[in-house]
């Protein structure tokens, strides 16, 4: 399979890419480093790499990202980012890429457990999630030509330290366990679900 | 209670309204008709609206738009709309609202059955519907001083026949029965809720 993942050269992205790699052609997209490089919020920039990379049989994206703010402090601008980037970014990816994806293909997007359990300074994510994951179970049921379409939702994961203290009580989740969740979409038959790794 | 009703004119607002109306000082908001003009997805509009009311116990929100779209038609612009209108705009009125509420008062939101189940043309509804959802499990547990969040997310409502056949094998629910939602929302004690009625 040729395989796209948008987010290649994140957190998430390098593990997920490095255990594709081994049976796939993978290529690697990121905002500053990768093989190609992007920016979600920007269709023009989304279109210029389908044309550059051709005919695929999957996208994952590892990308997006948002506010953490708390509510008394939030803004509707800053809201808005989260909306435009975690949201919109990885919509526009299917939106956009449904029109160049092959016959049988696959994405995947990253949503995460905000969309489910309330944290501290989390609303604007939250919402970006639950978006996701409505989009997903929406959009899933209208894609044609077996094009399959599901989400990956994360708790906190290992490789990210920084992040365990804005999750109180969460035990981190290991990489293999996300790695494990990006190949249930891309390599099984499922559409239109949320893949939760909590 | 002083309740504000933003989107007091439309079908689900008129019934809302006169529900409250016989027990409490309603303040209908429209975008051109009613006692106050705004516009949600304009933060000053939001702002003068507060400014003008002034102490309030409840708002309800029965307004938001979003495009009904078939997938390989929908446009990340069309899509955006969806997300400031109904998503965005609903949020902005809780994150200004949060500044001048009263002690123990309630914000009440409206999504709707696109959130949870696919119909066609409906993923940007079903992201803004899904996102709003989320929005209020989250921010509901930041809120101080009591103040309480809810979202009703009806199913098509007997008052709209032109959506009927958008929504095929639903039974169009009861105007009452939206009308109960929102009372308790604003009535009861609950927070951090989606009270569906389906
Ligand atoms: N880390 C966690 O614990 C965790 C848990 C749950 C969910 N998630 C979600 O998983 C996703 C990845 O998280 P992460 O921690 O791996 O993030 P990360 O380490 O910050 O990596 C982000 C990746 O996205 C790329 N990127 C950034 N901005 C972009 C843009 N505008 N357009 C295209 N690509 C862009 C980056 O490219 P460059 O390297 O070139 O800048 C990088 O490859 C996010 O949606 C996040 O919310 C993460
Ligand atoms: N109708 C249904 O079957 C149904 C089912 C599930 C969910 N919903 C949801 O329920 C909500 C209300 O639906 P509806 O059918 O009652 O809508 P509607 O009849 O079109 O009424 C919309 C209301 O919102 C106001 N409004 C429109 N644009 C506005 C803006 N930019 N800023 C402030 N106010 C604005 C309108 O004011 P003016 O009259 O002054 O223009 C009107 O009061 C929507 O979120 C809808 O998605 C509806």
């Amino acid at each position: 399979m040729k395989i796209i993942i948008v987010g290649a050269t994140g957190t998430l992205g390098k593990r997920v890419t490095e255990a594709f790699a081994k049976e796939h052609e993978v290529v690697r997209v990121g905002n500053t480093q990768g093989d190609i490089q992007i920016d979600i919020t920007n269709e023009t920039s989304i279109k210029a790499m389908f044309e550059q990379v051709g005919a695929f049989d999957a996208l994952i994206s590892t990308s997006g990202k948002g506010p953490f703010l708390p509510l008394n402090e939030m803004t509707g601008e800053a809201f808005k980012t989260g909306l435009l980037d975690k949201l919109l970014g990885q919509v526009n990816l299917v939106l956009i890429g449904q029109h160049y994806i092959n016959k049988g293909g696959s994405f995947t997007l990253t949503s995460g457990i905000l969309a489910d359990y309330p944290f501290a300074a989390g609303s604007a994510l939250s919402a970006a999630n639950g978006g996701l994951n409505a989009f997903v179970m929406a959009a899933a049921a209208e894609l044609t030509n077996n094009v399959r379409l599901n989400v990956v939702s994360p708790n906190v994961v290992e490789d990210s330290p920084a992040y365990f203290d804005s999750f109180p009580g969460e035990t981190p989740v290991a990489m293999d366990r996300v790695v494990s969740a990006f190949k249930k979409s891309v390599l099984g038959i499922a559409t239109g679900q949320v893949i939760r790794v909590y």
